[in-house]
């Protein structure tokens, strides 16, 4: 096994290519090959936020998620083709490590959060010498970018998927603590409704490609329009200083 | 306002010097002054993960805390003295800042996650400009450490400081969700018993200086002394694949 390659899960944190590690560019400057996930028909952003970084002899590995749309995880259908699809590219990225190299999954924010580097990682931990590099999570991105301390003492943070169920979301919103919801896309209206029906709205602030050169921050009440995208970010407090 | 100086909240990582971000690096390059918490009669954390980014020319400013046991936070006499503290301290910075200076506030982790950072921000952010450098979170870096995926798919995260009450602990572990318990130290005892109740000590990991080159880690179960540095974390989740 000693001879063998090793498996790195980059976090290439939340988009501003200055938030990498120096561990995450290390990384990079030293592997043979680059692995990134992306939806087909879409450039990979975590590809794009480490572009700078990625040699120019280093192979590139592009794995394509099966679905376009978003399906609700429990169904059997979705389910199956993504393991499948997480078995298939876990066998592409082991033929490389068989062959001694070092391989580089990158991950946008932190790999083991909500990650599709995780699926890689369970699936090959037991048989290659893998790493960890964390990164700056893209909720840590928004709420910097926000200025908004999110919690501090004796504060419960709570990170929401956006997928839940409205109910849920209410149930949850409704324990007035610090929240993040992640993964809004085009579950931004049902989280807007939760908003509403739990009574905090008015302490919601939308955060969509936080750290980017096109950030937009603005308090939820004050977007006019439903679309996001799947990373863009909803940041829940009572401490909302500027207001 | 324009002529005056420029506050940053540097997030230095979880405490390996490799995890800071080149932003952060190259805030403290161009820093005035670096001004670092600490307890007295103890370094800097993060002072020591950042010690070689710092430029020998950069003015430093220690920032001590005035108690150095932990107290309730809503004991008054405790309040009174850290606000008193937090007061003194803008001032202190806001001296450097109306002659012009750059002022970093290196913070571990991540500056407004739980960070002593936040207390300076709210206090000067009407009267300077300020920029927040996101940071690795110690639990990043800890589960990064630990290889274990905390969050997927539909999963739900709630972090909990340790300093919470034994059966709001309890009632929050009972949710039987991935959780993270921060803020250790002398709240280890109470912390094991929550999760003795709760019925999750099986599910619990305990990292110690994650990303750290004294890094332990090791199922809290196996851990057979009570003793934990304050920024040690429990993890706490039903996918321990190494179990």
């Amino acid at each position: 096994m000693i001879d063998k390659g090793l498996l790195i899960g980059v976090g290439v944190g939340p988009g501003d290519p200055e938030l990498l590690t120096l561990k995450a560019v290390r990384a990079l400057e030293c592997a043979d090959v680059v692995a990134h996930f992306a939806k087909a028909g879409n450039p990979s952003n975590a590809r794009a936020t480490a572009e700078k970084y990625l040699r120019p002899a280093a192979r590139e590995l592009q794995l394509l998620y099966p679905v376009t749309t978003e399906h609700p995880t429990a169904e059997a259908a979705y389910r199956s083709a993504i393991d499948q699809f997480f078995d298939e590219s876990a066998a592409l990225i082991a033929e490389h490590l068989e062959a001694g190299k070092v391989v580089a999954v990158l991950s946008e924010g932190d790999p083991l959060f909500f990650g599709s580097y995780m699926h890689i990682h369970i699936r090959l931990m037991n048989r290659f010498r893998t790493e960890v590099i964390p990164g700056v999570t893209a909720m840590s991105g928004c709420w910097s970018a926000a200025g908004l301390p999110i919690v501090q003492g004796d504060d419960v943070l709570t990170v929401l998927p956006g997928t839940l169920g409205q109910d849920e979301l209410v149930r949850r919103l409704r324990q007035n603590e610090p929240t993040v919801v992640m993964k809004l896309g085009r579950n931004l209206p049902k989280v807007r409704r939760s908003l509403i029906e739990s009574n905090r709205l008015d302490n919601a602030i939308y955060v969509e490609r936080g750290t980017m050169r096109n950030e937009r921050l603005m308090p939820l009440a004050q977007k006019t329009d439903d679309s996001a995208p799947y990373f863009a970010i909803v940041l829940v407090t009572n401490r909302w200083w500027q207001s």
